[in-house]
């Protein structure tokens, strides 16, 4: 296929997410909205990509870096229209020859699959190709009039189009493909004597038609191409990030038992025959390995569960814990930089944080890792098949040996040898008959 | 405008709603429905309101006078209809002279803003004012019969329409607004001389038009005028109540992960910024400020989160809850009467109640306040920058002063000096091999 | 009623599954699909049901005895189209007289309500019935041609029909009714002259009508027959049972804070006017009695919740829980095997496990019931009125008698006698301006 180059707008202002946040960095997916974006163009084999950018802007300059290597940053000041932001970034495509895809960060839903459709019209003769859907209500959406061949004609904007034009339904969703060599001989003949003196990228479509070049129109769905412009619109693109990633996973032979209730991440790993519960909220970095299972209402963040571990309902594993084969969390608990053993077991009301547990530790319900003393965090190391009575407080940095055991109740402070007893706790003593004079003292 | 006056009809049996709680206290948004209909007429500016009971719900009647200020009640007994029901409030209203609403106590999501076209379709001339609406099935309602005009010619019972008038799809929600006089004048009017006997409010119209009045039509949607008669209804009356709460958020500013799952108060307030992560449970009286993050599976109610805080996930807030200016509260938290200072942190597996806790405090994990002793409640006091080590039980009435520590595992009994340490735990002993002899005594 | 016996056909692969388990023991509300099918058929009567299973799928045999009572396996080698299962069925019936309903362990959502309808279809005259449905888009469905009287005279696959036919909206959804003397005679004479040379069951119908029988047509909804085939469509069956479970609580009179949240068990028992919050997972075998309430955020399995008693939020009971008459179980609380007698109440962060608790006991936070050694699991006994103090430690097996005292933070180890004071724990020790050094020391 043709080289394939992308300039990414995302220098709008976004006042109606009324947000201090700019716009294109509201996540979708656990990503910000312009990382959708620049990934898609990357699952095409875009090598070379141009965030354009406003002055007034400079963290989106920044988060682009972070988002894709090699991402480069254009600067358009003052902003005047589509056209003008894409004149912005063509110095920063010096050199390259083949296909530019113009893409929107406020546009996170568009597919690899849409714009390789896009280059292939291209590959197949045309000078550009633009997108277009077909909304609900087409009102004041550019028309897509096309030609008898179903190429593109021109695009026609809402308030001077005929009622012919009017009646057509198929709409410009924005996004362009054109040829470098096009875009850069038609780019400077764009004008701007339009109501708002700015510099439409549209205007493409008729310069190359005029220029003796064929336009093409590949379609996409309304809700690819819907733009996020509040925080009600993104939420609806959440939704359909979701919709489409709970279906894969659910044809890849994943069971979810309420598709809707499950949250997932961008870059979430699931493997087969893993079983989801309801209302589960899965954030960056987790793989969750074959024939697991995820109860019902857990968080994750940053884990590895393994095959065949099994956690929650109600576990929170926070990044830097690993959950080992065979290995169960269960309910009430919290792991942070937690790394459990194959068949350990952590079942109840338990914070692990900084710990390393070998294989077949059994942790009692109510276990405390005391790993922070106000200025840093230590390491609680549990070794293989020790055995952590309830209640007890292990407060680090502290070392249990393989095999011992740790009474219940107790507050651990020194290291505990291989398959000793440690004991620390208070020695019963029984004042009988008190609670009945306490109760006499109370109801008086 | 004109004055307001409101006649709220909620002598319904409503047993439909299989329940022993009168049908118009069963809540929407926490608020019994018959506060919603109370509050739509306050919003528009009622001064007098007068709630229409039945003879064997004095439940109802009391509820009115707490859900809204100044509210009188009138007893209809036996019920004869809803022009009976009018009748059986008209006393209450003696001297007003203006516009009386009449509502329905089981049709709570009448919003002010359809109230407020009515009232001034009567302020445009007209006697009085029908809500109208056109539902998917017209069925059984009865017709609103429209004149060249687009007034209110007279309403027909779908039993006794022609085929022209079943035709219409306008049709009655019940809603009325009258002009005192003219509601005065020809209440007494109206006959019951019909299948059921009973008194009926739609006549009215026919009245009025008699005596040479127009009438006038006001429409709204089929949802906001759908009644509440069972409990699947409730629940449909809830889930409009929320969508139209959550689209109020996320339009002002907040970021919703799944609005789908958020759940307001009728009196929640949200600041600009502030993100909110899945399945939040939010019960009255909660105000979260500006920025302040709640992270996924929280249930507040009647608390502050103050700006940049951040609570959960997996948190309860209770009554009485402050959580300060940058304070964080983790993971399988309770608190309830808790008043955090800024920048406090209590991160996991903790019940705050009854406390009071300074800036910059750390509250370890397992944290329990011992508030209770089976009698009365008492207060835990920590000061500013205290550190509470882990799994630690603070047995209230105690303080830990200033700046103290108490040591992990402690059960604090006696009051701790500002910049001591306070240990209060068992010494750890150790019996080596022990765990050998156990295994070996229980695989036997 | 004619006697009825069921032939259930469970051999297909289920490949699009991607599972190792067999597809027909995917669970729909916690109960297999081929579970719902035994069920609906023992609903209307079945007295006897057999299962036809595939040669590699010993675990649907093994899974059917389970699921119902008396069923019995016949097994399909090699599969060979539907007649040819009916086939292998037809010596489990030996003696039988009466209607064979033939069913889909892959269609669990057909009801008992259909297949009466489809019997008393029978019962008026019909040699067989079959169940027709009318898909959005027909496609290649077969389509279910009717006389002029209604009466089903032809089974058309789509690819042989005609343009008329296709045109025919109802088609086949398989499940079928036939009278066990018609399904003898003219099972035999089917045969495999088709692309696949499989032996197809919707041939009888034509082999009925030309021995002069009438063929009679039973109408279900789409949503009613349709089969799983991958996860997507069971998440798909999973939510329309939920839908119907919900709904009928709901006009049971239970306030379903939002019924889109409630995951029902295939055996839930729910009283009149529960209350069930937002958010809430029930497992198998649990019965909630009149008048209780389960707030958001709950798990249930294997529990009793009784009258008046209050649970959760964040509350899992697991198997063995009995909560009695107006206890209370509080948030982030986990019991199992649990009894707790009227009145009793837990009400934070507590595990209690195999524990007997009496009426009116009072568990302060944090308690651990520590019911395991490594090797078994012991029992906690607390008797009537007693109160355990926050953060103490039960370690079983272990008695607190009636009316007797624990005190915060306690380890108990030996029982406690009735109404004495119990005290496990160490005792408090202050080091003046410690924190003072320990800082500077942190902070150097």
């Amino acid at each position: 296929m043709t080289a394939i180059a992308s300039v990414v707008l995302a220098a709008g202002q976004g006042t109606r997410m009324r947000s201090s946040l700019p716009k294109v960095l509201h996540e979708v997916g656990g990503l910000p909205m312009l990382g959708h974006v620049l990934n898609a163009a990357a699952a095409l084999g875009a090598a070379r990509q141009v965030v354009v950018v406003g002055a007034m802007s400079p963290r989106v300059g920044a988060a682009a870096g972070d988002l894709a290597e090699g991402v480069e940053i254009a600067v358009q000041d003052p902003p005047r229209g589509t056209a003008d932001a894409v004149s912005a970034a063509l110095p920063k495509l010096e050199g390259f020859e083949g296909i530019v895809l113009v893409l929107y960060a406020d546009t996170p839903l568009v597919t690899a699959e849409t714009l390789g459709r896009m280059a292939r019209a291209i590959d197949d003769g045309a000078a550009l190709a633009v997108l277009g859907f077909e909304p609900d209500e087409p009102g004041a959406y550019g028309r897509l009039v096309t030609d008898g061949s179903g190429a593109l004609d021109r695009i026609v904007e809402a308030k001077d189009a005929s009622a012919d034009e009017l009646a057509v339904r198929l709409c410009n969703a924005g996004v362009m493909a054109v040829r470098s060599d096009v875009l850069r001989a038609l780019l400077p003949r764009i004008g701007n004597r339009n109501a708002k003196s700015e510099f439409y990228l549209t205007d493409l479509v008729g310069l190359a038609r005029g220029a003796g070049e064929r336009a093409a129109v590949v379609k996409a769905s309304a809700e690819e191409v819907s733009g996020v412009n509040d925080r009600a619109e993104l939420a609806a693109a959440e939704g359909v990030f979701q919709r489409r990633a709970r279906l894969a996973l659910a044809l890849a032979g994943v069971t979810l038992r309420d598709p809707a209730t499950l949250y997932l991440s961008h870059d979430t790993q699931v493997g087969q025959d893993v079983v989801i519960g309801q209302n589960v909220v899965v954030g960056p970095g987790v793989r969750i390995e074959s024939g697991a299972r995820v109860e019902a209402f857990c968080h994750l963040e940053g884990c590895v569960i393994e095959a065949g571990a099994s956690v929650g309902p109600f576990a929170r594993l926070r990044p830097g814990t690993k959950v080992g084969k065979g290995a169960k969390v269960g309910n009430f608990v919290e792991a942070k930089k937690a790394v459990l053993g194959e068949g350990a077991k952590v079942g109840h009301l338990t914070y692990l944080g900084d710990a390393e547990v070998g294989a077949d530790v059994n942790i009692g319900a109510g276990t405390i890792t005391c790993n922070y003393d106000g200025y840093e965090k230590h390491v609680t190391r549990i070794g293989a098949r020790a055995f952590i009575g309830s209640n007890s407080s292990l407060v680090a940095p502290v070392t249990v040996g393989e095999g011992a055991y740790v009474g219940s109740g107790s507050v651990v402070t020194d290291d505990v040898r291989s398959d000793a007893l440690a004991l620390a706790r208070g020695r019963q003593v029984e004042k009988p008959g008190w609670a009945v004079s306490f109760r006499e003292r109370k109801e008086k």
